[in-house]
């Protein structure tokens, strides 16, 4: 049994994550940055990859005391465990995902990151190996479901977001889409990654649902039965 | 006065216009199809830019007799003009657009074209020069008026687009979403180009209307007030 995976992310019209610099961008507006948090709230787990976090450097923290009150009274952690896809185990110790986010981390690593390195992270963190490579999303979320996540929210970026989507390990895709044109062939899209050539590869989908919020809308994909 | 502009183009849910071998990709339906068929047929000129030319051989022609009958009915000429944006005069004498297609055919160049290459084109094509390095779209816009056109369709690229919208060279922008994910770090999205890095400069929208059609759902965007 692995944990229901819902993917959640923001883009603009056209289809971008971030501009060409990488740089985190505000697509959303007040309402969904508390659909987002209430979403966090509501999930065992957050998930980002490696790529975000260096060069957001998000805490993945709650930023609503209530949610976190709402998960107390729940008799859970109030703060989500927060989970970073990181091969080489390059997260950095003095990231704000130790100084100002609340709840365990978890890192999963593959086999090529460098003992020094993990054990260095194990002071702050859970390390776990997980594939040869790059880190193996099957395994991950088999020991997901081994510390207890049943619901995990996977935040992006662009390339983790692939992996998940190209391998049909999600549940739902929850797209907010922004008022806005970023532009940039270099920019972050909603997949990067290699990409898929023949249509019969693609990941086919199915709309569940339309919602206006902000000056966008938020649209629920499942995958295809 | 220049012409009243609308952009329209199918992406993936992740926001590719094809994959990352840019060939033509099925994203839309059969409705979706009709809707668009319609769009050309009130449109007084549909406009592509020359790399989808290379890549997709389009022959931009309406494909329903019905539709080519109602302009007709309407004093037009049946079928649209069809332009191409198009520095260095590469367009294939040989093409869909010459074989296939009905309609005029107007070619933008820049000062850049060699005069034998617009010398050839000039057999089956009307040619303008309108631009120095690349296509000036102001220029175009202007002269597009001055041959008539009123209300122009601009289907693609990823680079025209980008530089249509960059420029707020737009009144309105219909993105088809289908319910599929192409993924790709080099696949053509909605607005490739160089991309805006300051979100001063980004092009804001307005979200006008939302409409599921087949398995996706059409978003209309106009330019912010
Ligand atoms: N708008 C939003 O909602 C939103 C949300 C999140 C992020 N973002 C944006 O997304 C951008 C970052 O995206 P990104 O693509 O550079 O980074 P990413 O997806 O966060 O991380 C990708 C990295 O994870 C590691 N990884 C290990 N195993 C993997 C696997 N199986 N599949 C995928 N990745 C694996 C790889 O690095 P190693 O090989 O080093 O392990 C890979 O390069 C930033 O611009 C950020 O602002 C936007
Ligand atoms: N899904 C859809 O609805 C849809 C629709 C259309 C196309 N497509 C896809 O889009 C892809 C092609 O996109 P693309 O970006 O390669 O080509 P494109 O946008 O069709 O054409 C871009 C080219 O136009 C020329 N150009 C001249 N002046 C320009 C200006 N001011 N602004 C922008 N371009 C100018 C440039 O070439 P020169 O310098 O040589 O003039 C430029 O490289 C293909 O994969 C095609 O399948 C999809």
């Amino acid at each position: 049994m692995r944990p229901y995976v819902i993917i959640n992310a923001a883009m603009s019209a056209d289809g971008k994550l971030a501009t060409r610099e990488r740089k985190q961008t505000k697509i959303s507006g007040h309402d969904d940055f508390l659909r987002v948090d209430r979403l966090r709230a509501d999930s065992d787990a957050i998930m980002v990859g490696i790529g975000t976090v260096l060069s957001d450097d998000p805490s993945l923290r709650l930023k609503s005391e209530e949610h976190a009150g709402m998960r107390k009274a729940n008799g859970k952690d109030p703060h989500p465990m927060r989970v970073v896809i990181d091969s080489t185990a390059k997260m950095p110790a003095d990231g704000d995902m130790f100084k100002k986010g609340l709840g365990r981390v978890v890192i999963f690593v593959s086999e090529k990151a460098q003992k020094e390195k993990c054990d260095a992270l194990r002071e702050k963190a859970t390390v776990i190996s997980a594939g040869r490579d790059s880190v193996d999303l099957e395994i991950v979320l088999d020991e997901l479901s081994k510390l207890g996540v049943e619901k995990l929210m996977v935040e992006g970026g662009s390339t983790l977001l692939w992996s998940f989507m190209s391998s049909g390990l999600f549940d739902e895709i929850r797209i907010y889409i922004g008022a806005l044109i970023i532009g940039g062939k270099d920019a972050p899209t909603f997949a990067d990654g290699q990409g898929f050539t023949d249509p019969d590869d693609f990941t086919r989908l199915t709309l569940k649902d339309i919602e206006r919020i902000d000056d966008g809308v938020l649209l629920t994909w499942v995958k295809k039965a």
